[in-house]
This record gives structure tokens, sequence and C-alpha cells, in this order.
């Protein structure tokens, strides 16, 4: 089965090698697409900013109706509300150690911020009701529950014991949520993994229901499941690659071949093995993030045949098959990169372009922020 | 087969995790070692500082006695010049573009720089020397030879033909340079690959002298072949893994297991999914570099049946057998990351550690200058 493949953003002229571009003009559709779709279905779009990691392509987002953001860790979440974002949920189950506990309280005390964790244990809870001891903010915290993806969250079945023990703890339960990561597993599983979030979601509700609590949020998303999991009982989707697309969105149909606004742009640099050509993008360029479904580390879609095979750190080595049309030595390509979250984080910033016209550098403002 | 395993750095108490602590005695015996080594076969070590990026730690590396440094790309090259590092070898096939010329020129005309680059085609020299049209300065070149490898490099056999080609156009050729990569590929590849980087710089030193070239500079190298090809013709070591060591190091046989400088202090998040734990550190953390012959994404030391079999961007999910030893929720573990390189790489910056207590936030001055 040939998987559809993405089409590479216009790249400007004279460029200096590996370096991130990003077209806003598919930024931009790829915004109002997804922000449309779910505000048909009558949901919130909650977009996960990890993706871009940049306080402009956030804003646009937000331009686009997003009803606030999605992040993974205190640290994006810092970065975020110092740009003035306010309303920010962490999907992560936050352990608010000694170091962290000071970060957490002072988001949750932030004026003019409303600001969630995530939880799945009790001990979890435990350790964010000590962060807020003496504090005059409440926690809003939502309860993780797996949905098949056997990643994090608590069995949907007993959320409600979790949520009233957090409750009881004096933390805020705004609801629950789930990620149903192996959406991502195949290009066919996308449904399934849709159906899991609902099911979860819809368990979950009533568990926290039979514990006296009226579920505000039941959030659900990945970019491949954001459409089909964008019905009730499910109030927000937290898709995220979706704004800036990858050949793996494209590979699951999540994607159209144009939604991709990333591209790597890399210099041809040697020619000297058979059948290989050598770019200067590799593993620290395009990270060695390879799904079982697509060969290689990224595609180079003006030469399809070509696959980038082996990535070393500032070598990308990419074989083709004898007679293929193959770029020359020094010709500039376009990579799109499998996936775009880890590889924007290589980055400190991108071009920014329109049509294939540089229109600013922009910054990844929460670049490394993993912790 | 069982291979050798890691011992990890010791934590400092109280970290902020996900984050990357270097052992500064480790460090210290690790340049020893090497540096000893090298020197007694009566070769330079010129260490390949992409590993670590760090300014503080190439001067450990030039106080123990290296020559000068390897770099990957021109950034790498222009954040040692800053700092005054004055012999700086491009190990790459530099390709002057409009973009790079002006930076390429900057550095070879810079005062009390020893500067040179790496080739491996008539192209590349031809730019090279375009770029230098008018300068005052003389590019030093270092022909890039294959030794079974395969990744870039021209024959070792036609190697003096392109100095010879890159001598008339007014490019001063300094010698040739292998890298056997392939003594990564599996733990009884180090010996064999270092004896094919001998061979090729032999054959290519003949083929220099036949063009009346007389080389100054053999060099070789990668951290696992290092000590096995430290000897003549060969005339330079280029190993850069050594000083950081990782568990691939280990496995290969090329780091003892005490040679590990490098840890990500990671926070056990969550437990909620069977014969499972979840980490803070995922790809954004670790990267997905992934060696066939040691399962998972790096490893937990102190938790030897522990396996991090799959990461995502903020989640490391680490799985073990049903009574095993395991860490507890909110617990901070060292992780030992596979491949060094591309992980330091993610950091701004790192602690640095002796015996466990931190001594300094030093900068990974060069993250992230993959151009």
């Amino acid at each position: 089965m040939t998987l559809p493949r993405p089409i590479a953003p216009h790249l400007p002229d004279g460029l200096d090698t590996p370096t991130l571009v990003i077209d806003l003009d598919v930024v931009e559709q790829n915004a109002q697409r997804l922000a449309r779709a779910i505000a048909e279905g009558g949901l919130n779009l909650r977009p996960h900013v990890k993706t871009h990691k940049s306080i402009a392509l956030t804003r646009i987002q937000l331009e686009h109706g997003a009803s606030g953001i999605t992040v993974g860790t205190l640290g994006e979440a810092e970065v975020m509300a110092a740009a003035g974002i306010n309303d920010i949920f962490v999907a992560y189950p936050v352990w608010a150690s000694s170091a962290k506990a000071p970060r957490l309280r002072a988001l949750a005390e932030r004026a003019g911020l409303t600001f969630a964790v995530g939880l799945d244990s009790r001990e979890a809870a435990q350790q964010l009701a000590r962060a807020m001891v003496g504090s005059h903010a409440h926690l809003r915290v939502v309860v993780e529950v797996d949905s098949n993806y056997g990643r994090t969250g608590t069995n949907a079945a007993t959320a409600g014991e979790l949520a009233k023990h957090a409750k009881d703890l004096g933390l805020e339960v705004v609801g629950a949520f789930t990620h149903g990561g192996h959406g991502y597993h195949d290009p066919e599983a996308r449904d399934a993994a849709a159906a899991d979030e609902i099911e979860s979601l819809t368990v979950a509700a009533a568990s926290l229901r039979a514990e006296g609590i009226e579920p505000q949020v039941l959030s659900a998303g990945s970019s491949p499941t954001a459409t089909f999991s964008a019905r009730p009982p499910v109030t927000e989707i937290r898709a995220g690659t979706y704004l800036i697309g990858d050949r793996q969105q494209v590979a699951l149909g999540a994607s159209p071949p144009d939604g991709v606004a990333i591209a790597v742009a890399a210099t041809v640099v040697s020619d000297a093995a058979l059948n290989q050509f050598v770019i200067d993008a590799g593993a620290k360029s395009l990270t060695k993030d390879a799904p079982p479904y697509i060969p290689g580390f990224g595609c180079i879609p003006e030469f399809q045949d070509a696959v980038i095979e082996r990535v070393s750190d500032y070598h990308g080595q990419v074989h083709y098959d004898e007679g293929s049309t193959v770029p020359t030595l020094g010709q500039v390509v376009a990579v799109v990169p499998n996936h775009a979250c880890p590889v924007i984080d290589l980055y400190d910033s991108f071009l920014a372009t329109r049509s294939g016209q540089v229109v600013g550098r922009w910054t990844v403002d929460a670049r490394g922020r993993s912790s």
C-alpha cells in the first residue's frame, strides 16, 4: 500500500543550511480547518503547543478560536504565561517535587491565568495538595484516564475515586482527559483510537458523577484522532501537530498532503558513495524519529524515490535506485521531517515564510523547556 | 551475550527533572586516559567537540594535551574560535554556498587561528576556492577518504588526484582524514573498522605522494576505534564521545562501565499501567537514538531489568518483569543515554558535578549550531 505523501512548502533562495522553515500560509489554513471542524461539533479546541513552542504561532491558534492552550511541562506553561496566554492546561501527571512545587504554585497563583494540571494517582494528588498548602489559590486538576494506549492515566471506571480523593485534599477537579496515542501506531488505527477516547471519557464522566463531581471538561485528543473524537460527551480536543503537519500526519491521513507547513532545508554535500547522496541534515536536524510505516528519517518530496536511510549527527545518507533523478552537489532540498514536535525543539528559531518568501525569523520560545 | 553495562554518575539531591548532569571527575579521567594512550603511540589527539559543544569541556581536553579540536559545522567552529581555541578542523565536506562562503572566509582569515576543512569532491574544492578569491589567507583542506563506511569520502586510491586538483585551485592540502563509523555497528566491529581506517589512510598517503603532496596529517577516528587506529601511518585521532561516555560506548567496550560521565535525571511520574512505570524523560530529553544491540532508549543502571521501551515527547515508558525491584512514584533515577552527542544537543546547559555535588551550571555553548 502506498501511503499519501507530503508536499513540501516552498523554500526561499540562498538559505544557510540546515535550517528550519515554517510556512505561515499553511499554518493559517491548518489553524482554520481544525478550528472550524471542532467548532461545528460544538466543542472547544485547546491546541497542544509543545509541537511548535512558539508564542507567535500560539497567538495564531488563539486568533482562530482556540479556547486556551495545552502544554506538556511547567516550563512551557511558564513561557506561555509570561507571554500573557491566560488559559493553560498541563496535560501531564505533574509530580510536585520540592523543585517543582514553587513553580507550580506560582502558576496557580498567577493573576488572570486559568491554570490546570493532570494527575493519575493518589500520590500525585497528595504531592500537588502539599505544594498548595497555605496558598490563597485553588489548583485545578484534570484526572487522566487511559484509553487503551497504556502510557499514563488511571482506569476510567475508577476515575471518580481518584477525583474524590483529590477533591478531599482541596484540589479543584474540573474533569477528565485522555490521549489515544495508539492512533499513531499505523494508518488504520485512528478510528479505533478515537472510539477508545470517547468510550473512556464516557466511563470516566459516569464515575466522576457517581462521586458527586460534575465534569466541566472531558478532553480528548491527538492530531490523528482529533476530528473523530469531536463528539459528545467529549467537550474539548487537544490536537497539536495539526497546525504544522509533518510526514507522519500525511501518511496517517490526518493532514492533507498540502497541509505540511514545515521543511528542513538541507544541502547536498557529498555524492562520493554509489547510489547515495549526503545532505547536511542529520540526527541533530531531523531527529531519529522513524515510524515503522514510513521508510527513512524524513522524506524529500522533490525526489520521491530517495530514502534518507541513515542519519548521523550532521549527515543524512540518502539512498536511491540506479537511474533515479537526484539532486546535484550543492543543491538545496526541502526535507519534510517525520515528526514535527521533536524536530522543532532542536531549533532556537525558524524562518517564517509565505509562498517561499521569508517574512521573519521567529523564536521557538519554549525550546528545551522539557522540565 | 550480555554486553557490559554502564554505571551512572551520582546524582545531586533535589533536582528539577528532567535535567542533564555531567560528572567532571569522570570527564577528567576520560580526558587523561585517552590522551595518554594516544600520546604513548606518538600521535596527536584532536577531540571532536560536537559531542559536548562546551567551551569549558573543550578546555579540559586541551589541558590534557589535545593538539587542537575537531568540529562538524562552521557554527561550532565560530563558537570555539570566539572562545580563543586556536586550532580547529571542520571534519566535514563543507559546501561553500553563498551563505557559508563569508563565514568560511572569516574563519580562514582569523588571526591566530589554524583552520582547516574537509572535502571529498572536485566540486566542493571549486566552491571552497571560489569563496577564498581575493583573500590574503590560504584555506587549509584535508581530503576525506572512505574506509568502507560508505558515508562520505572519496576513494583512497585516487585521493591524490583530488588533492592535486584542490592544490591547483590554490587550496593548501594538509593531508587526509577518514571515519570508520562502522565501528559502531556492533560490538565486534571495532577492530575491523580500525584496520579499515589505517588501510585507507595508508593508501591515501601513497596516492597524495604520487602527486607530489606530502601529507602532514593522516587523521582517523571515532571513539570505538580510537586506540586501535592509533599507530603509523596515522598521525592524529579525532575521538569525541570518549570524554563523556554513554551506554553505547560501554556496550561496544570502548568505555569502561565507570567511564560514563553523563546522566539524565528523571522522575517517576506514573505507575498506572501494569508492569510499567513512566519517567518524565522522553524523546525531547533522551532522543530516539537506539542502537540495535541495546534495548530501549537509554538505561537506568540502578534498575537493570527495566527497559525504556517507548518514548514520546515527555514520557519514557519503562517496562519491567513482574517481581522486579522498581522505583517508587516521585523517585528520581539516573538514566544513562544511549548516545551522548544528540542528547547533549537538546540542553542549553548542564549541571557540572563532582561525586554527586553540583559545582556549577555549564553552558552547551554551541547547542543547535548545526549549520
